[in-house]
């Protein structure tokens, strides 16, 4: 089983993998293939995948048969493991745990489409909705914490499978960046009685020079202090600080919001390796005043030295204002690429 | 002029550059080569690069001309720009300041040797020292607060020009990595009194099995909670906060430490691209009960994925003990590959 362990400086958790048996590229959707260049993601080659943990199916169909639209199946090389008890243990000054939580893989289409800009806006809704349900079904669980949902396209992005798809990892932890947020924006609120992101939402509302797109329940911009070229954040208008409290007429919105920013990304940039994450709140939370969810997408145009990841220290090229007024610019036809 | 932007959220300084005529790949030791092929930083080309800032040089050889043995000089299109007063603004919930700073190009050597581990033993000694002059020099600088020592090998970990060289960016602000290293120390001293490191220079010297590399006064080892597969920390066994108060015979011995982990790193793992690091203190701060220089070198074997640099949240395929064990077990001869 997996190991999580403490750096006791700066209190970051690290997932050590134990078996040595296992590939040694991390994060990705290792489901192998059944036959050498078959897609194990299509349709028709369920069982070449793990059995399916929830799919949105058509009438009379059955689990892992043809006829799903959204299909979810746990990671074949999960980074965490979801069976057995947490364990929590000191090792001299370091402290470490059990690898418990849980890695699945959503399959967002059952065609062999290499990108999510091309599913139909009523595609990408029921992933967004997949990510909701998933996301209501995990945090039962008292020993998970945390449920971060992610999507890796291209191999610069760290994806090894071409087929559009997500992930999702849960932890029994909250991921140190996500802590940091957290901290932050109380410490915001603690101060002014106010929500740091609903502050942004407004100042980047008024002065409109960052602004990518505005909808009637979203803002999407390029943030001021951008660590990456064409960096995205994607915030709901209205206070919310848990993804799984979305409300179906902004997952309608937001497939649409989501469906256009990935059309002006590949249409201007040339379809660069992206990632984008949801930021969302730790499961054991109830609603807080000073957090707020929002997706953030992160082109992969320039290579990330060494030591920007190791001081947190990022230089960014291109200022957020030309990113956001290059980006507003783009004209993309919803319709015109649908399946 | 560059602009630093901080992140209202969670207080990470971002580098904006503002000339949209400069390069857009970051982090580079941007100096072209006056002819076509021919590298800047080789003996001869002294004309290809500005002005030095220091070099060590035989005797009666005149700056800018050859005779040098190791060489700083400014990066031609530096991330941050040391002419100018250092303004600080707000902008609505935002903070930023001009991008005062350093960017220097340390070159290693005169003749065209591509990896630092073929350097001999007295030619890494001297770049060692060379670092501790230009933190010295830097910190005289009321406008600047942190020194930032690292090294980019091979174009995966960002380098891009191949004749062995490291960089100094010099910062008005410390790095939010830095700076978290900094408070959990500091909250660790106030519960116990002790310093982190030296706690784990004594755990990890007592446990052997993440040893790397034992000398009279530094310590080399796999961190438990390592990120990266084959991550190497080395530490001085005697506590001191700042890098630039290394002793003579600390260098001497450094320099042995460093050809000799950069030679299992070549001959263990097939010359991977990596990046080191100094961790030190910041300028303005006297001698720290609770923090301890180190030296942190990251082999990049593995690709990060997007969401890992987005969520500070690490899978590490291969156990640090293992690691350790493989490495340690790596001969090396220090003489054979010496100039």
């Amino acid at each position: 089983m997996p190991e999580l362990r403490k750096d006791p400086i700066v209190g970051r958790w690290v997932i050590i993998a134990t078996d040595r048996a296992k590939r040694p590229l991390p994060i990705r959707a290792e489901i192998p293939s059944g036959e050498e260049g078959a897609c194990p993601f299509c349709e028709g080659s369920e069982s070449d995948t793990p059995q399916e943990i929830l799919a949105y199916r058509d009438r009379n169909t059955h689990p892992n048969e043809r006829g799903w639209r959204v299909r979810v199946v746990p990671n074949k090389y999960p980074a965490l493991q979801i069976e057995g008890d947490l364990q929590k243990r000191g090792e001299g000054i370091y402290d470490k745990m059990n690898g418990i939580g849980a890695h699945e893989v959503i399959v967002e289409c059952p065609f062999h489409e290499t990108t999510m800009a091309n599913l139909s806006e009523e595609n990408i809704r029921e992933v967004l909705w997949v990510y909701h349900d998933r996301l209501v079904d995990l945090k039962k669980d008292p020993r998970l914490v945390y449920g971060m949902v992610f999507k890796n396209v291209g191999a610069a992005a760290g994806a090894s499978i071409e087929h559009t798809h997500s992930q999702l990892i849960v932890t029994p932890i909250v991921p140190i960046n996500v802590w940091e947020e957290m901290l932050g924006s109380l410490e915001f609120f603690n101060y002014r009685g106010r929500c740091i992101y609903c502050d942004m939402v407004h100042q980047e509302l008024s002065t409109e020079k960052r602004i990518i797109l505005d909808t009637p329940n979203f803002v999407s911009f390029a943030p001021y202090a951008s660590r990456f070229p064409f960096e995205m954040w994607v915030l709901p208008k209205n206070h919310s600080s848990h993804y799984e409290n979305i409300q179906k007429n902004e997952v309608d919105e937001l497939g649409t919001v989501l469906k256009t920013l990935l059309l002006k990304l590949e249409t201007g940039l040339d379809a660069p390796a992206y990632n984008y994450i949801i930021h969302t709140s730790p499961f054991d939370t109830q609603l807080l005043p000073h957090y707020h969810w929002h997706m953030e997408i992160i082109p992969r145009l320039t290579r990330v030295a060494g030591f920007e990841w190791g001081t947190g220290f990022y230089i960014n090229p291109v200022p957020p204002e030309q990113a956001a007024a290059f980006l507003r610019e783009i004209r993309v036809d919803l319709d015109s690429r649908r399946h």
